[in-house]
């Protein structure tokens, strides 16, 4: 590997990503992508008692089903990297207690999909993993509880809110194949605009993806034409719009193949979504869903995924600080 | 870089730990190691107005101090790891969120620093980096407050309880250095024997220092005679009595040359803290504070440090879960 400008890293033997699973709530299985996904559920407790322990499980058969249709033994991937948006990430760590794989546990927030990616794919080129699994997951339930407000007090959502997918994406990545492949990575550096709106999480997403989205731009030498589509994780309607704004006054317009998987993954109209989904299994959903099967099937040929976290939580709100943002890319190609 | 056994990794060029820093709370200082950490706070919010600002501050000027005594310039790291016991790991994200730095968060509980060199090392032998940054931290305050119970209650602390460190632990790894070099890792399972028990975490996570002790041992071909001394981090006085005997039931003898970190920091017969220290800082502050002194006097020149991690939160304790352990080990060698 080779490291490229100030933060990119491009691989000489890029990982393969061999194959990819997503499981999806039951909101999320009445929205336009319902068809790409492999399960999707009609129960938010999927038969378990708390919207923790169905986190936990929507991961863990998520990773099974990874693991089955790659074709690979468990005992054959080296090491598991993962993270959700619980306290603790404990929907990883209870969800993957018994797959019996050396386990990384990260956190990124809603970028912990991408990170991930970043951490397995370094271990893979460079020898000290031949196959790599990734895994995420959150819930709209259990991160409502947690961030904002119990459900069952009924709270109003103002209209820049957004809503976490209930889901998992899972990939496993793997040292020799035929791609989609990760080319490059470049990862991201903490963000803080001074956003404090905790139900406006795409503003305060927006400028660490626009950092990151500038900073591999400049490393590669690349422009935005470059890729078929640049894909950002949980931006939602209003990052989105801020996004594509902050790029052009940067120079770079993003406007012709620019999509967002909070935008996505939900029918505004219908689904009363306000600015769209967000959530660590925002964008493993859809890109383990839907854009992986774009990709191998060559509809989409290269692409660039920018996952946005805000790393933030309850108390530091409560505190009066600001929503810190970050944003991990990776470059997919075939 | 190889791998060895089923899930080590030996370097072919061992990063070096360039340079180490580390701050502790006002209990800390009154300990046997007070003498060895860089600096020593006499208040528990450093000027902060709550707990979890004062932990933010304390990992923010400990990361500060470890990069002024490497002579680095901060332009010069590649990449940060780092995180922390908090929810959303808001320490490490609010202290450095200025640092400027490419940022993997992570999240390993009380594992995190071993993790976080882990991950740094691979990024380091494999050219990805040249220098990197590994950080954690932890709050007595605030972990009581966020695990257990507020500390205005007063509540009685149980025998078998610990005592989260207050502190900050940081290292700097460089690609070239004459030592002392981190010469392979085993990277751990998450391992869940039932323990149910909050208060006694070194149960809890002993299982999980004994797989990776082991799995270090049967992939490297060592004994536990190989090393100057074995590590763990925070499984305290019970939870070393618990592995020193678990080992020796699987033939590996290391009653002579087995520490704690828990152990060490505090005087358990004068300063109250039961079965010892825990906490993310515990082996961070005692290592970047003691033993990488040790190591560059030369007074030990082999050792294994293995960091244990509870990765349970309040909610998976009330809802009746048992507590899922995974420890991390790393050889260091001059």
């Amino acid at each position: 590997m080779k490291r490229v400008g100030t933060q990119t890293i491009t691989f000489d033997n890029p990982p393969t990503i061999l194959e990819t699973s997503s499981i999806v709530g039951p909101k999320e299985s009445q929205g336009p992508l319902a068809k790409y996904f492999d399960q999707c559920l009609d129960d938010e407790f999927w038969g378990e008692k708390t919207w923790e322990k169905a986190e936990s499980k929507i991961i863990k058969e998520n990773v099974n089903s990874v693991i089955a249709k790659s074709g690979i033994a468990s005992t054959d991937i080296d090491f598991c990297f993962a993270g959700d948006l619980l306290n603790q990430c404990i929907s990883s760590s209870f969800g993957l207690r018994e797959i019996n794989i050396p386990f990384f546990g990260i956190f990124g927030a809603c970028s912990t999909f991408v990170e991930s990616m970043c951490l397995a794919s370094v271990f893979i080129e460079s020898g000290g993993a031949s196959n790599a699994l990734c895994a995420t997951s959150s819930h709209f339930c259990s991160a409502e509880k947690q961030f904002r407000f119990p459900l069952e007090l009924g709270n109003q959502r103002p209209p820049s809110s957004q809503w976490t997918v209930t889901g998992s994406g899972a990939v496993i990545l793997t040292f020799s194949g035929t791609g989609p492949y990760i080319t490059c990575i470049t990862p991201g550096k903490i963000v803080d605009m001074g956003i404090k709106d905790a139900n406006n999480m795409g503003a305060a997403m927006a400028p660490a993806a626009l950092d990151t989205l500038i900073t591999h731009f400049r490393d590669t030498g690349r422009k935005p034409s470059y890729y078929d589509a640049i894909i950002t994780g949980d931006l939602g309607y209003i990052g989105k719009e801020i996004l594509t704004e902050l790029a052009e006054t940067k120079g770079y317009n993003i406007k012709n193949n620019y999509e967002d998987c909070g935008v996505l993954i939900f029918d505004k109209e219908n689904q009363d979504t306000h600015s769209g989904g967000s959530g660590c299994a925002c964008i493993g959903t859809v890109f383990s869903g839907y854009y992986f099967k774009q990709l191998k099937e060559k509809k989409l040929n290269k692409i660039l995924l920018i996952a946005t976290g805000a790393l933030m939580n309850s108390t530091s709100s409560q505190q009066g600080e600001s929503i810190p943002g970050i944003a991990h890319a990776i470059a997919i190609e075939n």
